[in-house]
């Protein structure tokens, strides 16, 4: 078997590893929920060795991690390194693990350590790396990873210049659940309602500091029977990404296009946003990103 | 005994009641947490009793009562009064409790039926009627409510002419309890830091866009050691303060000064963010005002 090295995205709650050959295509892939959280401190080595032993992975074949596994609850700690961030200044500040004879090399985060908005990615900087290259790209890009905290990260001839991570997704679920919206949201399986998705979205890109008068206005809405009227989740959903592309305006200014990391739910969602917003969305697959960016690494770091 | 009436303030989990002369004095006093949710749906009847015998009131005396107790699912329905309101359409829509001697009314909420901003309240408009006058008034004056849900109420010639409500308190609980921001708040009972309530509140009031990027630099900042430090939960209530106003703002328009209806710790609070807004603050005591508003639909009401 011709294997160049095993490429893993070990997160806080998933495991992927796929095994490279040279070119970087696949020989064989793995996938479990042995992520950060499950693996405790000890048990980072265990879960690899298992997954490589099933691959049928040489004892000296080289590992490229990155994710949650290096931050400081992980395996190793592989410490931030700054922005603006190069696929160079990246693999440069990847950490060997110790005490192994295979080589396994987790990569750092992106720290940027600006005092008005601080911000933090790790895993989402070697989608980066991975991303394809935008054609007629002008050398400056902004990319959109939805998700739990939506990050989006202004590109400036392929270095990470600058991003900004919204808590999109856990203010939803904190506000849906935990507030008095909760009245409005009882149905989280209910049909996604895109008239009232893209009112609650227009509100908020348009009057972003009106938005928790608008929170209580779904409320107040479905109790006089007027406003948008049908599911308050998605006038909701509508209303914190509006939030979110107004934030991402302020601090990107306005953008024609944009490269959307994303699949399944929420790249229909975000696409969606998009065309509200009057952005063009391109779509990239996150896993294949990863794999990329993590392949391009270990480029770097075994030649 | 020369009592003219008892007013009620019949809250979500408060009772208060006062016996009142024909000046609105105060003959006696009391006060409870039997609110709507502990009386249900049998329970009004038998609370109210026994705080009227305690005070010797009698038989006939007329009460007249404001708050949750005219919800729908409080004691006896008193739909709302629409915007604009004024004291004279408050009175004339009290609901007199049905199956009962002695004559029981029950002031209605006000609401907003604007498809935009829908809003509703209810308790609120009865404080708004016991406002001291503004010495110096022009005729327009903003109120401010705080609470788990902030009320902002312009009153134009003494008529309530438009509100807006903002989930601030409830979001701030969600938002510390329930999202990444726990790691951020771990302590509520932390000390008041100032400087990071006043630098969350410049961001919330000066980039409201930004507000839920600014949640999570809070947990970055903490991380990287770099913003505004201190105890992130000031941040935090800075933040959603300082969104707050400039709701207020967009929604009323700058303002002068503001009419605060509050005490203790929400009265501080709020009186720190309109220095840092430049907003002259008149402090108003929330329970002298429901009084003497219940004691103004009585006379209507009585007459």
């Amino acid at each position: 078997m011709n294997a160049y090295c095993a490429a893993v995205d070990w997160g806080t709650t998933s495991f992927r590893l796929w095994l490279l050959d040279a070119a970087g295509e696949i020989l064989a892939e793995r996938r479990s929920d042995e992520g950060m959280l499950a693996a405790g401190p000890e048990g980072f080595a265990a879960i690899l060795d298992a997954h490589l032993s099933a691959v049928g992975a040489a004892a000296d074949l080289p590992v490229i991690a990155c994710g949650m596994v290096g931050a400081r609850q992980g395996w190793v700690e592989a410490p931030y390194v700054e922005t603006p961030a190069t696929a160079a200044s990246i693999a440069a500040s990847a950490c060997r693990v110790p005490g192994l004879e295979r080589p396994v090399y987790i990569l750092p985060g992106v720290a940027q350590r600006n005092a008005s908005t601080p911000d933090v990615m790790r895993g989402e900087e070697t989608q980066i790396l991975g991303l394809p290259e935008r054609p007629g790209g002008n050398g400056r890009d902004l990319v959109c990873m939805p998700g739990t905290h939506s990050k989006w990260v202004a590109l400036e001839a392929g270095r990470i210049a600058g991003f900004a991570t919204f808590i999109t997704g856990d203010l939803f679920a904190a506000v849906a659940k935990h507030t008095i919206l909760r009245h409005s949201v009882a149905d989280p399986a209910a049909p996604f309602d895109r008239a009232g998705f893209a009112d609650g979205f227009r509100a908020g890109l348009g009057s972003p500091a009106e938005a928790t008068n608008r929170m209580f206005a779904i409320r107040a809405g479905g109790l006089l029977d007027v406003g948008a009227g049908g599911d308050g989740g998605s006038q909701l959903s509508g209303l914190v990404l509006g939030l979110e592309f107004a934030g991402a305006r302020s601090r990107f200014g306005v953008t024609p296009a944009v490269t959307l990391v994303a699949s399944g739910q929420l790249l229909d969602i975000y696409t969606v946003a998009c065309e509200l917003a009057g952005i063009e969305a391109v779509a990239a697959d996150a896993d294949a990103a990863v794999r990329r960016g993590l392949f391009a690494a270990a480029r770097e770091i075994l030649a």
